[in-house]
């Protein structure tokens, strides 16, 4: 590891590195300040097909908690939120934009309502902990916020209701999409969802104690054994034919949650009083000038997109793809592309630069890619 | 680079990283979501040579700026930092502690006076920029905060004085340490500073349009020749011999500016109203628990810290060591260390936990290494 990424503290090892590294991980990115595996198998499409097919054991540590309690609690979250949260009950976990003054978006969390006055959000990679912090003090809030000892392990595929279901109980069958149940591992009480980075199903395991995570993992990954468990991560192929977004990625502080599609989580009526509202409403009334689309063009494997390509009609550029693959099931290449509002139809032809320097045909369609 | 780090828009491409790719950069870091590169030379002892003699060409755009403008801008600036900022004229480059309500180190940026209205924080590697906002957001006010297009390049090693004075005029040889000048390049104003993350001297060139990115590093690479210039970055050995510190390694939230040695820029007299001055007069009546000291150990070699090592004095632990190398110039391995007041005298005995299992014989000293 000594020539790797993972050369200093200030890119922090998780409770399930030293397992990840034996299982042989093939590199790593960096997600709030910490590892996030980056592949396992020798293609990302051999990671791919496992998923959809079995299961496997994502180390996504790196989805950090931001704990916020205390009396006005409830009141800064969904002053952080277009989002109305006032009928999540304890138990849910609930997708919250959450967006600044002028509506860009800050983070995509998931909420997960733990007590009346006591929340978290499970944020993808900006500081959200910081942004939390800056309105509580300004603000003067009477608020506790923290960065718990929560590292999440994620069991995804068709297989993690059964291969969880032996080891925590058929309990584990009853939780439904996007809520949460407590369960016993070794004496402790742990949260376990039914979430996750992917379209296969499979639930995370919001482990509170990081020495816990070598048990956890191993306990898992043995049990795994009958499912044909493998150690994974968030898959680029999966996710990009699932139209999942990902922050930093198709939307940036640059996005409003209206064009990134998110409009079915914003109360713009005024019935809800959040960061942003004005400039939402605005938005919303003159109608978004761009979206996201899926974006279907030829030619051989594209590269990685690692800057965003331009999307051209007639020579000129009317959007940018952000996230690109080849879809080995679609056998063409997909991109995640936000477009302006004249060139959204499905079926649009378009031209996409690619960043090989050649340019593919390509047609715009609907998401997620069918 | 498709199997690298860079395999998303997410971890951004900096405007000097085509030239740094093209210039055998052999692996990158993560700070601030953008790529930070991490070596050129097959050693850091190489690289650590080359920069105590000639000259190099660092990319350092991770150090982003906030830009804080507007009424309030200075109010708001004088809050978030402990050190007395009113004496700082346009022109002035200030080293500022940022702490949150408890003394915590939210980062530890330079801070540039563009105006008596305008100011950028360099930052180190948290989003200060959320920070920033929620502040403003949350107090209400006027102020306008943003990342610019701005992307530090620096110029480091006893020879890039010569060189920039070459380039940019012999005006350059005037600029005082932490201080800048507006400089010409290519029709366009650019803002240099004598500053930089070494001992060894030399200048941050703030460089505000990446379009012109390739051209400026073209520039001082090609009037480098003569002067032995390689591409280079942050060099472990040189920054731990000098002592200085890294955000995210040598300090957290966990710590305050006064157990770092940042005491000198904290004004506690109450003269200068911020966040966290009372928890920060609490700790100074109190004296520090804990405090930042060099610890010279023997042994082979030392692996790369990237968990931190317990320091131990008659079986208990009275510290740890949060970066550490060997140094090729003491011919010891050298480390940063935070160290409980009982044991931090020059010349304490203390053994350390190697990451290799090894345990290590080591002495307390002060800081910078000789």
């Amino acid at each position: 590891m000594s020539d790797g990424l993972n050369m200093s503290r200030r890119i922090r090892r998780t409770p399930y590195t030293d397992r990840v590294e034996t299982a042989g991980v093939r590199g790593f990115s960096v997600v709030n300040h910490m590892l996030l595996p980056k592949a396992f198998k020798p293609t990302v499409e051999q990671d791919y097909w496992h998923l959809r097919e079995h299961v496997q054991l994502w180390d996504v540590s790196c989805q950090r908690q931001v704990e916020i309690a205390g009396p006005d609690a409830a009141k800064l979250v969904q002053w952080m939120t277009p989002r109305d949260i006032s009928k999540a009950a304890v138990g849910h976990c609930l997708y919250v934009p959450i967006v600044d003054e002028t509506g860009g978006l800050i983070n995509d969390p998931v909420l997960l309502k733990l007590a009346n006055d006591r929340f978290w959000l499970s944020i993808a990679d900006s500081d959200v902990l910081l942004y939390t912090k800056g309105l509580a003090i300004g603000a003067g809030l009477d608020v506790y916020i923290c960065e718990p000892d929560v590292s999440p392990l994620a069991v995804q595929g068709p297989k993690a209701e059964d291969l969880l279901a032996g080891l925590f109980g058929e309990d584990i069958r009853q939780i439904g999409f996007f809520k949460y149940g407590i369960f016993n591992f070794q004496g402790t009480k742990q949260l376990i969802a039914r979430s996750g980075y992917s379209r296969q199903g499979g639930f995370e395991i919001y482990l509170n104690d990081s020495a816990l995570g070598p048990a956890l993992w191993d306990c898992i990954w043995d049990a795994g054994q009958s499912y044909n468990i493998t150690p994974g991560c968030p898959n680029l192929i999966e996710r990009i034919e699932g139209g999942l977004f990902s922050y930093g990625n198709e939307m940036t502080r640059e996005n409003n949650p209206l064009e990134i599609g998110l409009g079915k989580y914003c109360t713009l009526d005024g019935s809800v009083e959040f960061i942003g509202l004005k400039a939402l409403q605005k938005i919303a009334s003159e109608g978004v000038a761009r979206e996201m689309r899926g974006i279907i063009f030829d030619g051989v494997p594209c590269p990685v997109c690692s800057t965003p390509w331009p999307v051209m009609v007639d020579n000129q550029q009317v959007g940018q793809i952000t996230s690109a693959i080849w879809s080995p099931r679609l056998k063409q290449n997909v991109g995640l592309s936000m477009i302006e509002r004249k060139y959204w139809d499905n079926g649009q032809a378009v031209t996409v630069f690619c960043a090989d320097k050649s340019l593919r045909n390509g047609n715009v369609t609907t998401l997620p890619f069918i």
